[in-house]
């Protein structure tokens, strides 16, 4: 009758996507922003050692207490930090406790990078 | 005398980058990836319409409520959800009161994108 649609767009609940997520170490895409995705992961204890020789990648902490350790020593983030690994530079998270994260990278990049195994999760799974 | 050199590498810590701008609409770059920036800015009040015709544009709220106007809807935003403003999307951020946010988008783009006027904040100002 001629009045004005309005669109509802919907927020993405960063920690709602979380809690629907069902195991550790299985990244979920909640977006994408051009050719980069976001993923929301819980992790808890030790990762394998890794790169990703053609990117960078961003961690953000939502949650808990995450350790990346390098080669020449790591870095330690809680709630509201972020680290931005410089691709091919080899890396190792741990978390001593399960921690929530936000990770931004290229589409396409695997969890392990070229290391392969049995920790290496299906990509471009979204949730 | 031979010990192992271990690296201290630094945390970006969001809310206290955020506490380091002293004035509002001021978007200040925390981190990059790849070609990408991460900045933080602390926005309250109407800003302009304005779209970006060359990319998405990430938005995170970390503090605050944040409403996204579209020409045909609106989304609103609180702590922990972010949403990506498609290219070429009209679009004008509004908040009610002081809103903290974390935007990722490609280095190089506008906070008014190419609508210009007195909101244009300067570019690639690191903090």
């Amino acid at each position: 009758m001629g009045a004005t649609q309005t669109k509802s767009y919907q927020a993405i609940n960063l920690a709602e996507k979380l809690e629907m997520i069902d195991e550790q170490w299985s990244p979920r895409v909640v977006a994408e922003l051009n050719d980069y995705q976001f993923k929301v992961v819980r992790i808890e204890g030790d990762f394998i050692w890794h790169n990703h020789p053609e990117t960078d990648e961003a961690f953000i902490v939502l949650d808990g207490e995450l350790r990346i350790d390098f080669r020449d020593g790591a870095v330690r983030l809680g709630p509201g930090e972020m680290f931005v690994v410089p691709k091919g530079v080899e890396h190792k998270p741990f978390a001593a406790g399960e921690v929530k994260l936000l990770l931004i990278e290229p589409r396409g990049i695997l969890n392990t990078g070229h290391a392969g195994g049995e920790r290496t999760a299906q990509n471009d799974v979204w949730i």
